[in-house]
């Protein structure tokens, strides 16, 4: 017998009460979930709170606690509702202060474009003691990590650019590969049939996800797993049930998640 | 003095390992922020949880004791994978069986259509002890609720329906408006005034928005409020604020949230 597949687990936090708002629509959580598997990582659950340091600390520790990794994006700009670096202190029980090597890449960044390092431009230098650096390539503030838990800026570019940075770091596992097929059949035809595939196949997960394109009703059915082979033989076995039931497999992409 | 206004408080719950694999992009979120501030509720924290029982109990238990109203989404098909109904349940410490009028409502559904109303679609009828269905005029299958939590499917148009079905039940408190106006002035060149403003209008939420568009970099400042002329103060603060700093402020809209 081999060990089994490596799972590694992560979950996000998005800060903001934009977000909450509906003003902003959220473009952070959708580019991670995909990085994430790519990298590795299983994105197994995510929040997005409000500006106020209670709820913050509360999802940090829940989520650091319960996950291999953190990634939070938002809040570390240089107003007064980027509250996230005194919340990952508070999270921790760590002192928050200016960090030296972040104080250096400010001074430098605003000797270059000329702009005052004034003290709310400093704050963005601000990180709870011990913190390691996120490179920022985009704008230069930087992010950090503290322990298991990455806090990334709320811009997309930015985001995507910390996360671009910081990937080679990650202790991934083995990905998470999907294989979609769907079929002009209704979901309460397949679930019996599917319901049992899904009991001789428990290291495959089987999703149901009922669609109505062009005038027709029919389910997609996402198999995702870890090991090749069983996902391959899931597939075949879930295309062989639609054919059974007389309905015709409709190949969707296979996929990375 | 008068009472001030009265806040409603609200989460949701996206329930489903498609959102969290990143292959399938929710769109009820964003749906429902606005819908519930159109209610008078607002939006103060919302999670993506796995298909998991225990991950969804225990969401639910955290958020049906902090906030007025939860809503799920998600999970209540006829397949394997849709356990919301029994989750709900087991939160609740509730049984979870047929639903008389949902299995009426069932059956008419599927005498109508002539599709077999077998033991899968059946699944669609349970609920928990004592819930009170919400009518799902799309496809039939109802949501419910249980207590202060509501449970909508995740097909997008059956939860929008959905919600129309049962928005009339929700009692709201005083809508959150707000009032956006951008600016060619960095952040950190408006942080320290728009701070001490914060600090006046603890009733008006600020928060600060970088942008980089056609070319140029700027802010967005954008203030919520549920008291109008403090709202309306608040931003009149805000314009004069730019204008000392050299900047010309840029209407954007009043909104909603």
């Amino acid at each position: 017998m081999s060990d089994g597949p490596k799972t590694v687990t992560a979950a996000v936090i998005v800060i903001g009460d934009e977000i909450l708002s509906g003003r902003t629509k959220d473009q952070n959580l959708s580019f991670l979930a995909e990085a994430l598997n790519d990298a590795g990582l299983q994105l197994r659950e995510a929040r997005m709170v409000a500006d106020v340091e209670a709820e913050i600390v509360a999802a940090v520790n829940s989520l650091r606690a319960r996950f291999d990794y953190v990634f939070t994006t938002g809040g570390i700009g240089p107003t007064h509702d980027d509250i996230t670096a005194d919340s990952i202190g508070a999270a921790f029980g760590l002192a928050v202060d200016y960090h030296p090597a972040a104080v250096d890449i400010l001074k430098a960044h605003y000797a270059h474009t000329g702009a005052e390092l004034n003290q709310a431009r400093m704050r963005m230098a601000r990180t709870p003691a011990g913190a390691a650096l996120v490179e920022n390539p985009v704008s230069k503030a930087p992010g950090f990590r503290v322990e298991n838990v990455y806090v990334l800026a709320g811009i997309p570019s930015v985001c995507q650019a910390m996360f671009h940075s910081l990937k080679h770091e990650l202790a991934g596992g083995d990905p998470v590969r999907s294989i979609a097929i769907a079929v002009h059949l209704a979901e309460g035809t397949l679930a019996k049939g599917l319901s049992a595939l899904q009991e001789n196949y428990p290291d495959v997960g089987m999703g149901s996800y009922p669609f109505y394109r062009e005038g027709r009703f029919g389910a997609s059915i996402v198999a995702r797993g870890q090991v090749p082979e069983r996902l391959t033989a899931a597939a075949d076995e879930i295309r062989q049930l639609m054919r059974d039931l007389g309905g015709e497999p409709i190949e969707e992409e296979a996929g990375q998640n």
